[in-house]
């Protein structure tokens, strides 16, 4: 039975005197991190958690954060990972619509703590899962281990709720996709059939652990129990110190990040030979970027990943062998790979009926990694799993040997940065101001961020406003990673169709005129 | 959802113009197998095959027997692989206990057909699966699928049964084992977790087909796609002739094929530098023959299995990392190796508590490869799984790493040459003998078969009988593999426990004893 507890009883009866987690100076073994987890469980029963009772983590990335994701389940409850570039309003959101009792809360994110207090009464308890002075009215994570006894793992069913990953929505409110044990353990073994992980290998943590990308990354290296080192974020320096240091030999990063690293002044003083791949998704990878670092690094294996919180979150997986710069198979690079194992896609008209290969359709997909829905949210969750086809809201289509490509997302999502930033909450942001008329929301290319943001807006005739005053007026209500990073002001109405609604295939299309839009 | 059609679907839309089967002179793509599988499954449907209805199929190995695995269940039904080495009243057995109504059958067979069919009345169909003439009364299998036109696949459940792997008994009555579509398809995904196999393989199907260790690597290798090669059995020459012509990658063998190659005197006259590993299990490997094998190769990779068909079968694999011939390493080289992820292995009391590390107990295992029960026997199948334990009826102890080492078969089951034989039903024979008077059949080392079926008989004073007598007289009750290789004949009485039953153990010491006996 896959369940969170069964993977790490597993790894600690095999594996209980390797390396399972290297944190700056702070490293443990399997054993000791089957001790702690089990500790902490203990604690956090202690504190009130029962079965299917849900703890947010609201933190950078920590060796403590792995801890808590199995500690949680172990103990029965749901762990619920906060993006952790959210405004206080939007954590409030989350913590309230998940019910969540605790808060796991790193340094960084102390100064939010005034607003949660006020505004979540159901809050009951908050711990600090930081080093350093203990903040007052805080719980001490490394003293509630030192206090607890370690439990016993809590029995569960592998299709109970495990975790709350939140994703924005078409209406600009974010929703809770409900992952199961099953889901999440089973797309790490469905994954790994293809992508060749071994247990004595070591992956870096420093894309966002809040993300369903990097929890299966986590899930994979747990169910094999390999090493994990965890950077707090990403930065260039930091990320290519700790490969060196610490042999890493696998990661996974954002296309931004795969750049940043790229144009690194000092990139050529490190020693990455040790790494075997870089796993890139979540957002749009500018070729040029992919063909650079594949010429640098003969060597370095990259694989691409498609998919979505809704599927735990693998789909397609491009393999490091379609990564080929010249010749007829390097069309590949603009393809998001093919199904995994156990993944089951096609491409379905609005009918649900498959369409011809080559032909765009909306990207359906089922398999057990298929969420079990969105919390509370019944009618959306039957429609987007209707006829037992996860409905991804992506356009694309397939080639003759099953490559999925993606042409467009049909929920009109932007994703800048590896963020999904969905249009219709930034524009109600942006309709918000006095001196707006309408309002369009798109992404457009940008090789710093793969999609950028950008509004399009009419203003009224009364009412002269200025691009500086719109961004500032979103900052005021949406996170800043939402707010247009570019806006085109004009007197004119937008181009609308017969039923009235904005056609932003026609405001797109100047941007990405000439572009091979290799998205997924 | 992991179903036979499902997973076939992905291969074919995937691989479509990739050799899926070479037997012979034929060859087949992903996408003729696909339309074949859906032509026989539109046949089988025509001939009266509804949902959960039984086909049994006696054949040696071919494409065919690969494509009666997926048209089978492509139309709902159940296949049920017969082992081709029975004696007809028990090929009965197994086709009236499962209620099969179709039967599929190759040349070998044929002189088995009268006796089936006037003992089975509720056989409809025989369908002759072989080439040449059509034998009078059956239906050509070339012929059903030229006239059928190919159908959907039936929709299921990926926990609907998709076989009966037939299992002898300690009451010497095959068990009929129910396996799921998802038992038999994530014990694929996770064997293939730790073993890396690529799409771009050759696989050798040389071990009987109606095995389910067989059945997994055809699992395997049609997950993803990989090409199968198929020998009618195992002999030396032809195995090592399809390795070079067919550059066969992956082979399944028991351990006395190993040691039958090995041993073949033509073996250098083949260049076999094709094949990555070879993959045993099955029976007890005698660590001479897999020392000079791996010396004789050092480049190939030798993986260990162990499981049971109940297990879908596989429990635990030793990598080919942990076959080292020298050292304090090699003692795993009598090791079952490690639980697979999504196996959680235990050694328990018979109170079912889990012993401590080194500690001898019964080897128990939980997971979704675990059977969905036997059938038509409730009891035995509570019995089995009690406390959502599988009881392997296996003996052994787990290291501090992990490793299983099995040291009994709580059962008495032998395994010689990769068969199963129950011990109680060879000794049930041997009591119809008019001379015995007591009697008990041991497992005793062979080099050849891993164990060999020896039984030691009290005679009655008052009649004279000899080794040959009683063999030939157990050839006319059971399959030849399950009579003994060698009897010892005493006239003193069969050491007794104070409860009166036989002390099997005192009978084997003397055959075991400095011997490590490293069975799996």
């Amino acid at each position: 039975m896959l369940t969170f507890s069964n993977t790490l009883k597993r790894v600690v009866q095999q594996r209980g005197q390797v390396v399972a987690t290297i944190n700056g100076e702070r490293r443990h073994s399997w054993a000791e991190f089957g001790q702690r987890v089990a500790r902490l469980a203990s604690a956090l029963q202690g504190l009130g958690l029962k079965r299917q009772n849900r703890v947010a983590i609201l933190s950078l990335n920590s060796d403590r954060y792995l801890e808590a994701m199995f500690a949680v389940p172990w103990a029965g409850g749901v762990y619920v990972p906060i993006n952790t570039r959210l405004a206080a309003p939007e954590v409030e959101y989350w913590m309230a619509n998940s019910s969540s009792e605790i808060l796991l809360v790193d340094r960084s994110f102390l100064p939010l703590l005034p607003h949660l207090r006020q505004t979540l009464p159901q809050l009951k308890h908050i711990v600090f899962m930081d080093d350093g002075e203990l903040p007052e009215g805080l719980l001490g994570y490394e003293d509630l281990l030192a206090a607890a006894q370690p439990m016993a793992a809590v029995e569960v069913d592998p299709h109970d709720m495990v975790a709350l990953y939140y994703t924005g929505g078409t209406t600009g409110r974010s929703k809770g996709v409900m992952l199961s044990h099953h889901n999440m353990l089973f797309n790490a073994l469905q994954g790994m059939v293809v992508q060749t992980y071994l247990e004595q290998e070591t992956f870096l943590h420093v894309a966002p652990m809040f993300h369903a990308a990097d929890a299966y990354n986590a899930m994979c290296f747990c169910t094999i129990g390999a090493t994990h080192v965890f950077a707090p974020g990403f930065d260039p320096q930091t990320t290519l110190e700790l490969i060196g240091q610490e042999s890493v030999t696998r990661v996974l990063l954002v296309p931004t990040m795969v750049a940043m690293l790229m144009n690194y002044e000092g990139l050529d003083n490190y020693d990455i030979s040790t790494l075997k791949s870089i796993f890139y998704g979540a957002s749009p990878m500018p070729e040029a970027v992919l063909k650079a670092a594949m010429a640098k690094y003969p060597e370095l294996e990259f694989m691409q990943a498609y998919g979505q919180t809704e599927a735990s979150p693998v789909l397609t997986i491009l393999m490091s062998d379609d990564h080929v710069p010249e010749g007829p198979r390097s069309r590949l690079l603009k393809s998001a790979g093919r199904a995994v194992p156990g993944v089951t896609l096609a491409i379905l008209d609005e009918q649900d009926r498959e369409v011809e290969r080559g032909t765009i359709g909306q990207i359906c997909a089922k398999g057990d990694n298929v969420m079990l829905g969105y919390l509370g949210m019944e009618e959306t969750t039957a429609e987007t799993l209707k006829n037992g086809w996860l409905h991804t809201g992506d356009g694309g289509y397939m080639d003759e040997e099953g490559y999925l490509f993606i042409v467009d997302r049909v929920k009109d999502m932007i994703i800048s940065g590896g963020e999904n930033v969905y249009s219709v909450e930034v524009e109600q942001a942006i309709y918000r101001h006095p001196g707006v008329a309408a309002c369009a929301v798109i992404g457009i290319p940008s090789e710093q961020w793969g999609e950028q943001v950008h509004a399009i807006i009419q203003t009224k005739a009364d009412n002269q406003t200025s691009e500086a005053e719109i961004i500032k007026h979103c900052k005021s209500l949406i996170a800043g990673y939402k707010c247009p990073r570019s806006i085109s002001l004009q007197s004119e109405p937008l181009p609308l169709s017969g039923a009235g609604k904005i056609l932003k295939n026609e405001l797109r299309k100047p941007y990405w005129e000439g572009m091979a839009k290799s998205v997924n």
